[in-house]
């Protein structure tokens, strides 16, 4: 099939690689020349025979609501876009509801991978009604890491990819798969700090490499903790300074919407605010508290204690 | 009656004022000359009729522990020591026990007041047996602030002295004191580090000293908070950076021996150790692991990696 | 002056008493006839004079909402609305840009004192424009509680009364200390429970009590445990379940989106939402994990499985 | 080489078939008759020829201690005592001092594998001496998953197994990868309530199947929860109750002692507490203040203010 791709940076321009690998026709189009294939979106949409896809992968917020009010423009009843980018699920809906009022279908997709995904394939969690969902599925096909497969050679579905329901599903699952991934990672921090700080310990990078085989806790991303310490034992060349993306916040802003305790992936947004901090005014709050303890008979603040009757 | 006082540092000599003033004799010993009645434990335990109370006010583990031997060498049975200290309560058992074979009491003191108490008196929590308490209680009377009184002028009893429980109660009680403590100050921070972070609060100091009547939250913390933002409104003087002593840690400690969620407090514990990291090693592995996602086609830790799609 | 105060329930009654006391006319309006002095907002808007100050007291939202609509078309230029319930500020924005276009004035405040407000006078965090305020001032004057003294009988002033900002800075200001009542009530109950959890503390109600005076932890919330305790010893009439208001929901999503670390106060928000729940979700998927590991050697998810010796 | 193995439960009655199929020769005890080749310690010692390597697999705290007390009488200088089991770090001190009195080695291993280990091997962390370790060896390698090798075929080293440090540091590291456990395991189940939680997401079986190739946060834990799912796709046959073993709590203690923050796997062990109540006292205490704001004139508990300079 055809599909027109709007964003080859290092992401889009390697699902483009990835979709062409698989046999399909893309025409791309960036802000930038260089790769792209036409020079506008206009051209863009004259190369494409409807029904079209358009898959959009531009930055978050304002690039992609303006690609998406412009498509509104362009394209004709009955072809689909996608946001394959990293917009918050409540976009999608806004989204949706534009092109909805002209018949243009819209499904959102949350995309992980990486760059591992060119080779390994990207997982996808998409929302949207079935009929745009399957309009672009050929894509998602080849897009998806293969099917893996069990003792007998049977494909195993499921793994990669999933319609997880209507329009903004796809992107609240990739929303809760990055705040989930926050808090595997400061789980794996925590426990390496503390083999870290004690003699008891003589080989940390060894203990961390033993537990990729035949432990509970073993996975991708303590695979990549290993080969981080193999590279840096003591981790003495990197600063513990995180960013955080938007979807660990809107997790943590979702759960306490929908009344659901988060403890460990809360606590994990809040170290990395903490780790970027130059210095911490609760601490400083709490120091001069303590401070104060060893006070001077100063004056007092209140003394409406008389009249209360607590 | 007659109180024999070992230690006369800042709160020990604040408290021999504080018994004196209340009328009792009180026979005192420090290591450093100075301010000392008698120059030697031998003197100290010579200096006072039976049966004897002896009030231990020395730092915490092997000084405390050191100075009780001493005691059972010294004192005869039916005597008392009361160990005022900063102690775990699981030495008040080692220390009951040691003085028990000679037939000395022993009774645990938590003691709270810091330089205040001269003037307002030290709140009390003691462990010990019912006897060995009315030894020292007229001690106990003289320390603690005075009973406030309801509306008709009657006493109120309860508040700045409670016998506990057995040996050991009351250092426990002053233990969770110190952790719920730790959690109120934290609490206290993070509100104002809130306030301090938006353009919107035009005045922060001025917004937590309104908080110091009428509401829900109002509290001798919360005074001594709107006393440092007096002194240094934006905290620009202060570091964030918090000591922790051992009570705040035996808490938590205490907590998970008992099976008892304590998340508040323990996460003001992590808090204050964050506070003295230069780096974090845990955001360090965090930071590594970011790295590792961007990352180049590295040779894979584990035998998988080679065949999953990942 | 005049006040307008529509909302008559048990805290704006209150509140129309405490300002009558102070000797100012309050013209009352409720939906339910009964206390009300006026049958209409025509009616309440007609009995002032201008320039006119009217305090909305109804639920936060679309009560709130319609009631500044009415208001907006009844009221002239130069005229003020008060909104002191528990709206959030964002929706102050909207309230004071709707009256603006009119010309009318507006003031968000923030009320704490509940019940005791009557008697004791209510905290008040406001936020507007200085005009805005200085209408409102004598009202808030009659709320307040009375202005501390100190030693020398000089009113203190800044406890019970703040103007903390712009439209929207007294609502915030409320939010706030409502986060921080959540994580000192949490820190008072963990401490309980690890007294309440353990044989050596054989008096926990004496214990609490202990604390009210001449600790680093009493306030007004302790005295209220202690008074619970002194009613039901073993809090043994009262299940564990807490509601939450908005504003601990609101105070933490500000602290995650002005990437404010946040620990005590979200741990106690998850607490509440915990205490809801007939079962745990979270914990359901860790028991079955558990489950998993015991498992039986049932078929492989993953391709890797089938190789990887796990 | 030969071995004795004591304790023939599920794990070692697993461990002793895995080290046979490997071609060693085990001697097997256990105070159940049944599978057992000897009938007595005396006899499993009588039957190995020396140097002698014991490996003993029975629950930890005073059934390990006695066994390694009565091996102290049996064994002889030169033989090593392997213990295989949940023991805290700290027995295995006192353990090595035990033994070593007679010139008996000692080695911990802490070792992870569960029922999949027969078949895959199992994950082995171990502390001693490095001669201690040489003599036990072949039955780590033995019983350890294989290598797995990487795209030429080469065998990856350090997976699976590791010689930590000296003695103790074996159950130290395992210790360590099961506090990881708990913050992975809640992670997880955090993401899974937040899913499930609202209406949006029409598959939650698959979303989190979906995640298992291609993402960031792919992980055998994950693969677990998938066919947990499978099974149960709503989870409704499980209770969300769970229980801990002592590593958890072991970890948590060891970060306080070291001043590491640790705020995910403690929140993990805390929501384990909490999960076994049937009513959460710290919540009857929140509950119980609520309560008391709603309050009725009572009577003061405090009236210490009117003289406290606060």
């Amino acid at each position: 099939m055809q599909l027109g791709l709007i964003g080859l940076g290092k992401m889009g321009g390697n699902m483009a690689e990835r979709v062409r690998r698989a046999g399909h026709e893309v025409v791309g189009y960036d802000r930038a020349p260089g790769k792209r294939d036409v020079d506008s979106l206009e051209g863009l949409v004259g190369a494409l025979s409807a029904p079209r896809v358009v898959w959009v992968m531009v930055p978050a917020g304002e690039p992609t609501r303006q690609t998406v009010r412009e498509l509104g423009e362009l394209l004709e009843p009955g072809d689909v876009v996608v946001d394959g980018g990293n917009s918050k699920f409540t976009d999608d809906k806004v989204h949706a509801e534009m092109l909805g009022e002209k018949g243009i279908g819209y499904v959102d997709a949350g995309v992980s991978g990486g760059v591992w995904g060119l080779e390994n394939g990207y997982a996808l969690m998409v929302g949207g009604s079935a009929d745009d969902v399957a309009k672009v599925q050929p894509v998602f096909d080849a897009l998806k890491p293969p099917a893996p497969t069990d003792e007998s050679g049977e494909a195993i579905p499921g793994a990669g990819f999933v319609h997880a329901g209507p329009v903004g599903a796809g992107h609240y699952a990739k929303m809760v798969h990055n705040g989930i991934e926050y808090a595997l990672m400061q789980a794996y921090g925590e426990g390496y700090e503390l083999l870290a700080a004690v003699d008891l310990i003589e080989d940390v990078p060894g203990v961390v490499a033993s537990w990729t085989q035949g432990t509970v806790i073993r996975s991708w991303l303590l695979d990549l903790l290993v080969r981080a310490l193999q590279e840096d034992p003591a981790l003495e060349r990197i600063r513990g300074y995180a960013e955080d993306s938007g979807e660990g916040r809107w997790t943590v802003m979702e759960a306490i919407d929908n009344a659901v305790p988060m403890p460990t992936i809360a606590a994990s947004l809040f170290a990395r605010f903490s780790s970027r901090q130059e210095d911490s005014p609760t601490m400083k709050a709490v120091a001069a508290l303590r401070n104060q303890f060893g006070g001077h008979a100063v004056q007092a603040i209140q003394a409406q204690e008389v009249e209360r009757p607590a």
